[in-house]
């Protein structure tokens, strides 16, 4: 059983959120909201869903969490606009623990310079950034690269969930 | 007297279309709305802002403006995920027209693969993008680079209004 880090803010994709994080939990993991402030109530872009944030980022640790999950919508961009997430998403990929992202989700991995040489998918609006990022994207529902597990678009999430709560189980 | 095309989709930054494009009206030019649908009600991120497009981009050609207008906001980064707003703006910017752009433009050039060389600015989330697509990303409230014009947020408005009355006055 796994304890999974969810890196949120306002304007994440309701679905890539709730779903995937609902099979993880179903499975017997633990999710837990991390974001920009402790006790913040953010909110899903299409449906309002909403979500309290239970750590800081600037609290938060690596080495108390088994993994990384990232959902999409605009929440990797209000993100990455700060140095806290940017940084905390850096030490995730580094360590080689899983980073599960889909959508938007890549974003924060090319501002915080760890996808040069990966192989990666995301939204069909950020794959020049990859490109340009130095890595190779895939056009593909799921793409794992070591400890990467992404997913294009809400399309994926069964795909992405799958994936992941197989990376997770390994 | 010019006629600007303002690039537009849902969620936009309502200050950086309504406060640009009241000036541009105020000094006796023109600006025409080009978005995806003609007649489609757009709405602005911040305050709902509506604002009706005028001119399909599919139909819209760089001969019939003088200059191209581009917002902030998730707007550029809705139109980017399209061929047409694309090419478009790729274009426009190779036409050496006048190119206005405030906040996440740039990322419609950077999808368009038209800003490797150049010297712009943005908002500070798409700082590291501007850099991988091989441009001098520049901290200051107006950038000028041939043709181009761009500031990085809404304080840069009054800047990026003077710059731009400027460059149509040219």
């Amino acid at each position: 059983m796994k304890t999974v880090a969810a890196l949120l803010d306002d304007m994440f994709e309701d679905v890539e959120y709730s779903q995937p994080a609902g099979a993880f939990t179903a499975a017997g993991h633990r999710v837990v909201t991390v974001g920009m402030k402790r006790g913040k109530t953010v909110t899903g872009k299409a449906h309002g869903t909403p979500v309290t944030i239970e750590v800081p980022v600037s609290d938060a640790r690596v080495r108390d969490f088994d993994a990384l999950f990232i959902p999409g919508g605009y929440s990797p961009d209000r993100l990455r606009a700060h140095p806290e997430p940017v940084a905390f998403v850096r030490e995730f990929v580094l360590s080689g623990k899983p980073v599960l992202g889909i959508c938007h989700a890549a974003q924060l991995l090319i501002t915080a310079q760890v996808i040069t040489g990966r192989r990666i998918t995301g939204y069909v609006s950020i794959i020049q950034d990859i490109k340009y990022a130095g890595a190779e994207f895939v056009d593909e529902p799921v793409v794992e690269d070591g400890n990467l597990v992404f997913s294009r678009d809400p399309r994926d999430i069964p795909a992405f969930i799958a994936a992941s709560l197989k990376k997770l189980g390994d």
